[in-house]
């Protein structure tokens, strides 16, 4: 990361660069895609969100530059962004070909500091996204985010992120959640509906369900990890039945 | 964190935000307290210190900003500054109350992007504090971070953090100590020392203590972790014998 | 490393401060030394490099500051800038003797805070570099980053780094890599070079070799842990066989 900032200070000193988190491992694409997911709109319009979970670098996989929701994305094209395409509906994404942008030689095993943190400062100093390279048609896409509502009245969801304190965030969100929802996990049953993590009093590693900070219903454990309890996945299927 | 940085950024684009730690373990309020206890006042006069090690998010505790020491704190009322407002003495605590300065809507979950982090922003752009709820009479508190003089001129203290190199820091500072004093923590008494880490040659695992970056005495041990030698605890008590 | 960014500050509010890695093991010079290595020069000419890996903290190793490569380094003279020197060939460095510039009182625990970050704010203010001390007339050496070419044709080198992936950086550059290149470490022989990671599909724990962001070839496994699979240890020998 700090050959990155130093590309990005060395073409734009006077750009602000915060991280914003330390904590995805190693070439997990849903797991930084549910991150930016989750923050990229707390930032000021305008702002260039790089991204660099990049497990395919030097292959094939396109890197680009997407205008979205009145941010800027860049980084491979492998899902990182495809979440936040979704929910925004209108978004432009072009294909990094213009290499007069890039720092030279660019490897091929480090994109992030030879194509995406040069790229995300020429934006920064006011470079049209439009000269970036081609524009692309789509862009890869990540399964859903979007749950299902089956026939029989239930939502079926998945776990898409487990964070670091174990709790499982499902994609399902706010509206498909009252007091009298039931969540059905593998041979589990959560009943329980908390506003917060520290509400209610009860035994250690009692499953509860909570609506967490992004909007998305999370299952977690008193004091344990709920992923640990459930043996739980990334990608599990969990049913919602919205009227026990 | 990214969040957070988000909303600070897109109320004041001008904000200056550094990060003082990524080690602090899941609500570890202690461990917080300590960090910030050793280095706010290494920051200018003004700079507004956002902590948000918060277990107990949702629930009655109280967000809080506090001016004392020429600095700002902003968090939850959970002891995380306790130990800086029993140093400085001085000092004055608001609730906040004042909804019209969060990031709407609240959520349940997470105060730091939706509380904490709009009112420090507001801050740094110049409203003042009085501006932000109710003055509080006092403040939750942990344990003092005072060592207790005995009738028989021995000082008892406890172990207030132990760092990622297994140091054991405790509350007991310069003053208390000389080349004449023992320290007796459980079944182990340490006689040595030494003026900083690397100081005379010594067996690997042998203990000693040395005074620390903040002034506290620390038990260390040569090469290895003195914290799993002794298997030592934090709040664990540590008698100083003056003159041994 | 919270209480150095306050201390920057306090003496430069202008100054733009950004972490480079928070992945470095305590204590670990070599690593420190190869992560600044790979990335100093990323940074715009001018750029004041702070590093604090320090294990010999209050002993008599020297602080020093040395202009290198149009850039500043600031830290302790233990090797984190050797093989930068090297690289560089010309360079000036000077012992820290100035104290006028540090914080009052230097503790012996802690010179990140109470010397190298207040020498890095005044050079950041324009104070030039002999002023801070005497100059030395040259700094502590890690081993040499240079392979040694052996009379049987072969290049011998070592593994310089082992990143958090498992692979295994080696000190050999691309000019000695060509596709008839055979990699010899301990009772394994490495024949398959990628251009990048994902190149080529293989059974996972395959080894290859690959020229990794900073131009040195790396031992990589498909999916696992190169360093896992082979046992391998920082400063361990490969040989580079050029045509086999």
């Amino acid at each position: 990361m700090g050959a990155m900032k130093g590309v990005i200070l060395s073409i734009n000193p006077e750009a602000t660069i915060v991280d914003i988190s330390h904590e995805i491992s190693p070439q997990d694409i849903q797991a930084a895609a549910f991150n930016l997911f989750c923050c990229y709109d707390n930032f000021p319009a305008g702002t260039i969100h790089v991204a660099v979970v990049d497990p395919g670098v030097g292959s094939d996989r396109k890197p680009v530059a997407i205008e979205c929701g009145q941010r800027f994305f860049v980084g491979p094209d492998n899902g990182l962004f495809s979440w936040i395409c979704e929910r925004e509906r209108e978004w432009r994404a072009f294909q990094l070909t213009n290499s007069q942008f890039f720092r030279q030689p660019v490897s091929h095993t480090f994109h992030g500091r030879d194509i995406f943190a040069p790229i995300a400062a020429v934006l920064s100093k006011g470079v049209a996204i439009s000269e970036l390279g081609e524009a692309v048609a789509d862009i890869v896409r990540l399964e859903t985010i979007e749950p299902r509502r089956l026939n029989d009245g239930t939502i079926e969801g998945r776990i898409i992120h487990i964070d670091r304190f174990g709790n499982c965030i499902t994609n399902l969100t706010n509206e498909f959640v009252s007091d009298q929802t039931k969540l059905v996990i593998g041979d589990s049953e959560i009943n329980s509906l908390r506003r917060f993590f520290a509400d209610g009093a009860s035994a250690d590693g009692e499953l509860f369900g909570v609506i967490g900070s992004a909007g998305f219903l999370e299952i977690a454990a008193n004091r344990e990890s709920a992923a640990a309890i459930l043996n739980a996945q990334k990608g599990q299927p969990v049913v919602l039945i919205p009227h026990a």
